[in-house]
């Protein structure tokens, strides 16, 4: 069989100018990077704000497990569909972080038939905004510590700055560090730690500004540190803001690429579904939106993560209104969340199916619950038996929820056509979409709203320190900001071991960090991993390139 | 006066297509980054093998001061005036690094009518080569760190790991810091530091390597750290060099831009001049070389540091033959060398200058040690009286070489039109270039060879660990690389504070580093600093950008 990115290499991209004369966009706004890639001018989506929108379709997915369920794939593949009966159609991806490449997973920028191209630039620099996030990240850093260095005129109390670093590397001995060793010249000594890059709080700024100067508003707002005396110290009183902005001029225009059957996307941005809302650029979005029909837009992890923060956070921060949601789900996936070990996924197992679908069919009540019409794609493997089908099938169609099987990978947007078919169906039925919880609710009953009525928890225990931050944010005025919940992607409950559907548990809340930039309350739950590891084996040890540029070990 | 930024932001370049069309490269080896920014593909050098090579003029200065000598605006001027003497000329520059846009200098792309556009792109992340070395660097770090994390089967001493990690910050708080704490799942605790991306060996060998098999080789190379048997590991034991290589499939490639004349330019890798070779890639000028009669090319510092190197190291890895050299310098720099005060810069000083003349002439003596014809290029301050510009031009031609004035800031090419008069008249002259050392003579002797010969030292002192290091590696095989020496641009010695023409010093080489995979052996004289740091009022803080994303602040 041949790999991704074997089939990659093997398609032909159009010239991204063709791409872009097709949506309308003039040349004088599209800066191109390199044959296949290009930017576009932010100025152009202000030429477009009194044009209609299209209708937004969001995918989202079941619980993730070892299996894959292959959601960037049915997102590209039902774009790909659509565009096949005629609709104009496009869709928005985030960017893939860098360092993960050379951890496990290879590349991120779907797969088979139902891929973005060109695959490996996406993969590694691609237009370098990852790279502007982290210099802009690690600007502010700098001046922070050369502010203490300096003298320390705003009282910043060295214990008490939350402001880290950043790489885009899977690199765990930067996790914790003391800095600023060597003597009086380099710097005053403290304990601190490097995220990867995509989990930097200005990568959310980045994919939630509403141009240039909501971007420096947003990042003239971070909180760094608090003063020996509690004040919060922002990235405006260090005068930071300016130069950061100046970075990401180019970072905040979307890239537009294309799939390997010529439908635009926009990949741009890659925040956190967990620490961070979990989806592309509001300006890609909303671009996309004046430019075609049909947007689809996946979010992150699965209903409880990416798919929630879309509905609570990014769309009233767009101004969006979802119209349609796909849950992506696969009957392995339904297996191992029924408790059928890894290595019998093979066989059919109708008990395990059913075991499992209630983890289905807890992710599509979770999307039914903001007003919004849910379709159900089923990505297709060879071993799955129609009994097995039928029975994913009744259990949806039961739910007041519609399905299709997807093909995507392996027949590109031919073997999408079903889904897209049931979409349209979706979408003809009208919605009523709003967000669960209203902004100016006190910060632990938002929090308490999203583990109750998505996540299906008893509770909330706000632990000791949690407790205390939110009640301290709320007197520094931030208690009218929406809650992002940072808690496992592997378990609808905030303990990862809890598959299917889980009952009966609390939700413990450990910490709460404040992005104000970004303009949310990060409620931490249980670990979360900002700076990944490399594996024993890293994928780095089998990528290579030859004499003419070609790469290989990628997937 | 307008300053560098408004001069630039006001001039209007043409587009990259039609100065790569003016050029000769075919638009199939030609890779836009937007519209006035591009790459060309290594494929085309490969086609240009067996085409003639041009005329290399090699730009350095005297020792640098704090009134500044203008050397890359005299080398961006004089490609100028070739141009509008009607000769077919190109310039090659290094990219500035970003970091230090942020502390003291703001940008680095020439000034006044003699500046390479767009300048506020080239000084923030260009096409993000220095990213993609960053990168790669520290792909290759985490690979080190994990390596020990995951039962160190290769028995590296986490003591003796030599590779540290980079950033291209101004950050001097990451210059000492002790890394892998936090736990037994957080990596192994051991100390190290980071250095500003662009004091990567990475960014050395990028300029270095001859192609991506040449690339891929030397990042092999590189030494990281020893075992606890004293055996050296490099990259290539920890199996990093296709994953590094990779990163850098485009950085390798050499990026076009225009002067503000819109003469062409390759504007490409940014060593130091110190631990490195300090000029643009081999790639870069291998490559104007053989599209343009006459390439104006720019070395680090002053002729103690980048010329040498690119006599003594580049051009034999090249193969270039480097046919004149410019020496610029500045009345007001030749005062600061005689003793005079900053703040009497502007009064006419005859004794100051004639003292001063004692640091040009040591300069003008360097490069013709090489065989090469020398013209100075006497960089013309509005304060400089007649007087004192006779002084210099009597001196300088009683040593052999010419002497012209140059008034590149204010009027661009049409302001260099004698120096390039000069410059043709010396080319005609033809030269004997030749290294000042064979290669295969003993370490010890090519660093007295260059501490004597182009210092002016006495003699070599090798301080016990060097002289024990120096040893070592001859018996490790690396006895044959030529030696970069590292030590202070502020003085022809490895003292900062001894101007004009030290005499009887003698160099104290602290330290020697092995740079394998660049191929050369780095002797450390005295402080040098691979990770400076921001200023008490950085310039990050007047950087701003605008809704219409115009940048100010850069200068």
């Amino acid at each position: 069989m041949l790999s991704d990115i074997d089939i990659a290499q093997a398609a032909r991209c159009k010239p991204i100018g063709e791409i872009a004369r097709d949506l309308g966009i003039p040349e004088e706004y599209l800066v191109p990077y390199g044959r296949n890639k290009a930017k576009v001018d932010l100025r152009f989506l202000r030429s477009l704000e009194d044009r209609p929108q299209g209708k937004l379709i969001l995918v989202t997915a079941t619980t993730p497990t070892a299996a894959g369920e292959g959601k960037t794939t049915v997102t590209i593949g039902l774009a790909q569909a659509l565009v096949r009966k005629g609709k104009s159609a496009m869709l928005c991806l985030r960017e893939p972080s860098l360092g993960p490449c050379f951890g496990v997973k290879g590349g991120a920028a779907g797969g088979g038939y139902s891929q973005v191209l060109p695959m490996e630039e996406i993969n590694l620099h691609f237009t370098g905004d990852i790279h502007a996030v982290g210099v802009a990240h690690n600007l502010l850093s700098a001046m922070i510590d050369n502010h203490l260095q300096q003298g320390n005129p705003l009282g910043i109390d060295p214990r008490r700055v939350t402001w880290r670093r950043v790489m885009d590397m899977n690199d765990r001995a930067l996790r914790h560090l003391v800095i600023g060793l060597g003597g009086k010249g380099d710097g005053v000594p403290r304990e601190t730690g490097f995220d990867i890059s995509v989990a930097s709080e200005v990568m959310a700024i980045l994919c939630l500004a509403d141009g240039i100067e909501d971007l420096k508003a947003r990042l003239g707002r971070i909180v760094v540190a608090y003063t020996y005396e509690g004040k919060p110290v922002t990235a405006s009183d260090l005068k930071a803001q300016g130069a950061m902005a100046a970075l990401l001029k180019e970072a905040i225009q979307p890239n537009l690429v294309q799939t390997i059957e010529h439908v635009p996307a926009f990949v741009h941005g890659g925040p956190f579904a967990n620490i961070a809302h979990g989806t592309n650029s509001i300006a890609a979005t909303r671009t996309a939106l004046r430019l075609r029909d049909y947007v689809v837009v996946e979010a992150g992890f699965a209903s409880d993560l990416g798919a929630e923060k879309f509905m609570d956070i990014v769309s009233p921060y767009g101004g969006f209104h979802p119209e349609a949601v796909v849950v992506v789900t696969t009957v392995r996936a339904l297996k191992l969340h029924g408790g059928l070990p890894k290595d019998r996924l093979g066989e059919e197992d109708l008990e395990a199916v059913r075991a499992g679908l209630a983890n289905l069919e807890a992710h599509i009540g979770n999307m039914q619950q903001f007003g919004v019409p849910v379709v159900v794609a089923l990505n297709r493997f060879t071993a799955d038996t129609d009994r097995e089908l039928e029975l994913v099938r009744g259990a949806v169609q039961a739910q007041g929820a519609s399905i299709a099987l997807a093909e995507v990978w392996a027949k590109g947007g031919e073997g999408g056509l079903e889904l897209a078919d049931r979409v349209l169906e979706a979408l003809d039925k009208g919605n009523r979409y709003g967000p669960l919880y209203a902004w100016n609710l006190p910060l632990a009953e938002k929090i308490r709203t999203v583990a109750t009525k998505v996540y299906g928890a008893d509770g909330v225990v706000l632990e000791e320190g949690a407790a205390k931050t939110l009640k301290e944010l709320e007197s520094l005025g931030y208690g009218n900001l929406p809650v992002c919940m940072a808690k496992t992607q592997m378990s609808l409950s905030d303990r990862p071991e809890l598959k299917g559907r889980p009952k009966g548990f609390e939700v413990h809340v450990r910490e709460v960090r404040l992005s104000a930039g970004a303009g949310f309350v990060v409620a931490i739950c249980g670990p979360i991993m900002t700076m990944p590891g490399l594996p024993k084996s890293p994928a780095a040890e089998r990528i290579d390139i030859d004499a003419d540029g070609r790469i290989t070990g990628l997937f």
